[in-house]
């Protein structure tokens, strides 16, 4: 059965109709409509029936950043749009008919690659999304794990440092703070102001005006020596907060997305020396595997089709 | 049908006839024999064949400290008990017959507390228990979750200080150091060093020698202000540590075990503050409930026993 799947991100919403095995057969994508939960609702409503023309469509599944209810049903709080308790689910099904569930989408992320990448030889998995922020995904027992209210796995705000860096959430010394893209930018800059091996990453600055992802990832895939110093920085922090999330979630596999993680090898490296060294009781705590993901930009809009077949198929 | 539960302790072996409401039918007690693995297997082998003279026992649950795989089989590690990956399940069985499981301790409690205690009315809980460490246990949509490998839940081992105190896990700063019974007595300790409201402490501990459970739990009930602020502070830990528990785990209820739980609400308002202050995305993220176990010293062997009955019941 197909099902479509809507991923609304900051700047724009992709869509897509999702084949059984993860495959996409065809696909939309429109800019974001600024702020307006109203305009935003009718732009999700319009690429639904778009994407729906001359398709057997089984359910549709939705993924938006933010709190979302167990039931799959109710946005609590979404970060980037005007949302406080929205019953969005209801209201989709009201104007599109049929089955609509609504999932966070660093959820939807992780529940793509257990199902179709690089999670799919695991029954027990931990996926951390590296883009602007951090988010989590859980998968155990070959289920999504969504905590008892809707909003867990926000493992990117795990604290890592008491009264550390100030956080868009509240609080201080998050995970999200350390290990999200916005954070490699941070160390970049500080390298840069350090001179030494900061002085690519200093001209370049100096040329474009301020670091951006782009061009840190571009001296990253160069080799430049200050670029590659702010990746393993950055993972360094990430291993150690695996090693303090092992401790509670023990998965058989760590799995890395997002655009940084498209440094590969080069990130996973300094995630597994700093996992090893802060792992508690090392030696006699099974040591999970550290990979990145395969499905990057298609993820959520896989994922988020996938959970809505799931959802179909256990309240058949 | 009812079920043997034997809870495996550094100090003694508990054991006991368990029935489907988590009723103890006959229960026996003996010492732990000293650090020698085979004579622990002969004990456990005598208290269950004792118990089971005279009853229909459908399956036997055991439970002890360390790392057990998922299989609920196998010892990989046993911190009290000369084990290495040692096949306790298989050997059991081949000496009394029928089905045996392995659970860790923590685990065994939080599913008796989930089941026939504290956590009874919810489907997702995280329990503490606060002993000499910590130990943990996770409930999610009504499952204990045990992890990839079995040895999840190790939530005494979450890093809350980088470069904090040194764990036996061979870590630092470790929850354990900040919120165990240990923890309780080193700030007893200190805050008796301090003068001032640790008065009490300081003379208690002279006319004793040193600082135990007993005393500093006397002054709580007797509400002496130096060891109510050494129980603030351990509190203080547990509600941060909360915190961040909640935005991987988000559970509905956090369920406080253990001989320092008796301390009530003494504990919990603590516990609530620091966990408000530190809650991520806090006014958005929904809030569980703090309680106190409702079981206690039963736990270990309850929840072992339900367990097992558990294992039979999905492998029948």
């Amino acid at each position: 059965m197909h099902a479509i799947g809507i991923d609304i991100g900051g700047t724009k919403i992709a869509g897509a109709v999702v084949d059984e095995l993860g495959g996409i057969v065809r696909s939309d994508r429109v800019p974001t409509p600024a702020g307006d939960a109203a305009s935003l609702e009718s732009a999700v409503v319009e690429m639904i029936e778009g994407l729906r023309a001359d398709e057997e469509i089984g359910a549709v599944g939705v993924a938006a950043a933010g709190f979302i209810d167990a039931a799959q049903s109710t946005v609590y709080y979404a970060p980037n749009i005007d949302w406080r308790n929205e019953p969005f689910r209801e209201k989709l099904e009201a104007r599109v008919g049929g089955t609509v569930v609504v999932d966070n989408d660093a959820n939807a992320a992780g529940w793509a690659e257990f199902r179709f990448g690089a999670g799919r030889l695991v029954s027990d998995m931990v996926m951390l999304t590296i883009g602007t922020g951090v988010g989590g995904a859980i998968v155990a027992g070959d289920r999504l794990f969504r905590g008892g209210f809707g909003a867990g796995a926000e493992l990117g705000h795990l604290r890592v440092v008491p009264g550390g860096l100030a956080c868009g959430c509240g609080q201080r010394g998050c995970l999200e703070q350390y290990g999200s893209g916005r954070a490699l930018l941070r160390m970049a800059g500080e390298i840069a102001d350090a001179g030494g091996i900061g002085q690519a990453l200093a001209r370049a600055r100096a040329e474009q005006g301020e670091l951006d992802g782009a061009l840190v990832g571009g001296l990253i895939a160069a080799g430049d020596p200050g670029a590659v110093a702010a990746l393993r920085q950055l993972g360094h922090w990430l291993g150690e907060a695996a090693a303090s999330l092992s401790a509670v979630l023990d998965p058989q596999r760590f799995v890395f997305g997002g655009g940084v993680a498209i440094a590969g090898e080069l990130l996973l490296e300094p995630i597994r020396e700093a996992y090893l060294e802060h792992l508690p009781a090392r030696g006699y705590h099974p040591e999970p595997d550290f990979v990145v993901a395969e499905l990057q930009n298609d993820a959520g809009v896989v994922g988020a089709a996938d959970l809505a077949r799931v959802w179909v198929a256990e309240h058949a």
